[in-house]
């Protein structure tokens, strides 16, 4: 039997689990619930991950003693208790295994890398986030604070932008823009005023709904409008930021050949307008970033991950 | 006995009710509990404005027959069933009164303008709004969505635009400001990591504890901070915006006289740093404004305006 390597996506409600072979071919995947134990709870948390791993290998026709490693990407695991608690899981049921625990951000930048840890991502899903690695391992990032401390970049950020766009063109201190109508439909209402209750409703708290609005920003500004052009460009304009503070805090500016530069999450996928404003602005200022969008998702990019520290480790020890 | 005139200042936490006589001279004034019902239920606010009224007239020497107008300002009071429900109160102890019901901008305006609703208020407390009437009576606002939706200028948002410096400059995406020694010193944090727990914590939400922050960035702009000044700068320029668009609404700006503009709430009080800065850019952009602060709180303003309504109404009736 090969060898198998597992990457784990994990999140609040849903875990990825992905198996691949000692030459990078996927051989199964399974979704199953939530894996992050804040949300879930411990057991919950635990069971996803071990019904992701059993099933996996089982598709991949295996056994859990042709597991050669694991790398699980797991939201809201951040502290080193968090780590500690999922160190006690791997033990129970891959005693003998060589694991790692990373976050989000390392997995997407592995999604498009083919399971390197060099260079940068930068993610614009619900949240914003870049992070990086340069060619002695050292890891940075810029960002992810979350919504109130900032992260513009961010699909909440976007929302909460076109929504002060447009309660400034009803206010008359700003001009009126397409994106008033396009919201209020969406959000099925008369007028303006009733964004309020929307907004600080108590039975419908969650920065989901506001980063739910984003797609219409774009959408305006293809159109033509200001406002909404005004939006992304201020958002851009912070990504490239976060971007350019990663390069320099890790010299991969310095860098003589390509850096490659992952654009992940849902705003940012490819050909759209917000990803290829993106992208001319990294080449103005990091002419060496090299932007390529994933090749794969989270899941396959943590099973690359543990594939290419397995070898690293073999090479190591030769 | 003088006729009796009586104003409420009423929110979730505290009402004050101030009577003052025809001559506009203050004979007494009376805390009660919080009088918005959306905050402490029906039963608790109309026993609030109860008590305020009944003690305030107790003070003065009189009784509820000598009570000739009353006008309440009561936050959360916005829609109209919420007026019908104040309304039932007012004629279960005043039958034969006339009252007004207005928002907490209209009687922050009259604290402003001896009662005369005339000119434009703009409040930054926790939160910012600007209101104004003209000559016609005609009324209108600017800001005042909330959080979540704008409001430049508000406590919060000085709040959210330091913390976002903050994290910036730790992010190395803009300079380091006096600002993080200040915020983490007063937060007891020790690194800025730890904002992050402080922002999210479900345990203690609400949007005071960003607006608690606000006075530390007009302290280091007055230290040289450039990134504090920048702050100040941003937020100044929002509320003159929506002062701006509230003279432009109501043709105020082509008055050839002065028109009263009120600074009122805690974060421009007389002679800071934050109003100094207003004033001086309202002067260049809207030169017939005539800043003023406050002369009386909001509960005596509300007073002074029941006497100048029943003022208009008994010239109006010869």
């Amino acid at each position: 039997m090969t060898k198998l390597f597992i990457g784990v996506d994990g999140g609040g409600t849903k875990t990825l689990t992905v198996v691949i072979d000692e030459q990078g071919n996927e051989l199964g995947r399974h979704h199953s619930g939530g894996s992050n134990h804040h949300s879930v709870g411990e057991e919950l948390a635990r069971e996803a991950i071990f019904e992701g791993i059993k099933e996996t290998v089982k598709k991949a026709g295996g056994s859990l003693s042709d597991v050669a490693r694991v790398c699980l990407g797991i939201s809201g695991i951040d502290r080193p208790e968090d780590q500690v608690l999922v160190g006690t899981w791997m033990n129970d049921i891959l005693p003998s295994v060589t694991y790692d625990v990373s976050n989000d951000a390392v997995i997407a930048l592995a999604s498009g890398t083919m399971g390197k840890l060099y260079g940068c991502v930068i993610i614009s899903g619900t949240g914003c986030i870049a992070y990086g690695f340069n060619r002695q391992g050292k890891s940075t990032r810029s960002a992810g604070w979350g919504p109130l401390l900032g992260d513009e970049g961010a699909g909440y950020q976007v929302g909460f932008d076109m929504l002060k766009a447009i309660v400034s063109a009803k206010d008359e201190t700003r001009p009126k823009t397409l994106m008033t109508d396009k919201v209020l439909t969406q959000l099925c209402m008369k007028s303006e005023d009733e964004l309020i209750t929307w907004a600080y409703d108590p039975k419908n708290q969650g920065w989901q709904k506001f980063a739910q609005l984003a797609p219409i920003a774009t959408e305006c500004a293809l159109a033509g409008d200001v406002a909404a052009q005004q939006v992304l460009d201020k958002n851009v304009q912070a990504m490239v930021e976060y971007i350019q503070s990663v390069f320099v805090k890790l010299g991969l500016d310095k860098e003589s050949e390509s850096v490659p530069l992952v654009l992940a999450g849902g705003n940012i996928e490819r050909e759209c307008l917000y990803s290829n404003q993106l992208k001319a602005s990294i080449a103005k200022i990091l002419p060496n970033a090299k932007p390529v969008f994933p090749s794969c998702d989270s899941g396959k990019g943590a099973a690359l991950l543990a594939l290419e520290k397995y070898k690293s480790a073999s090479t190591a020890e030769k």
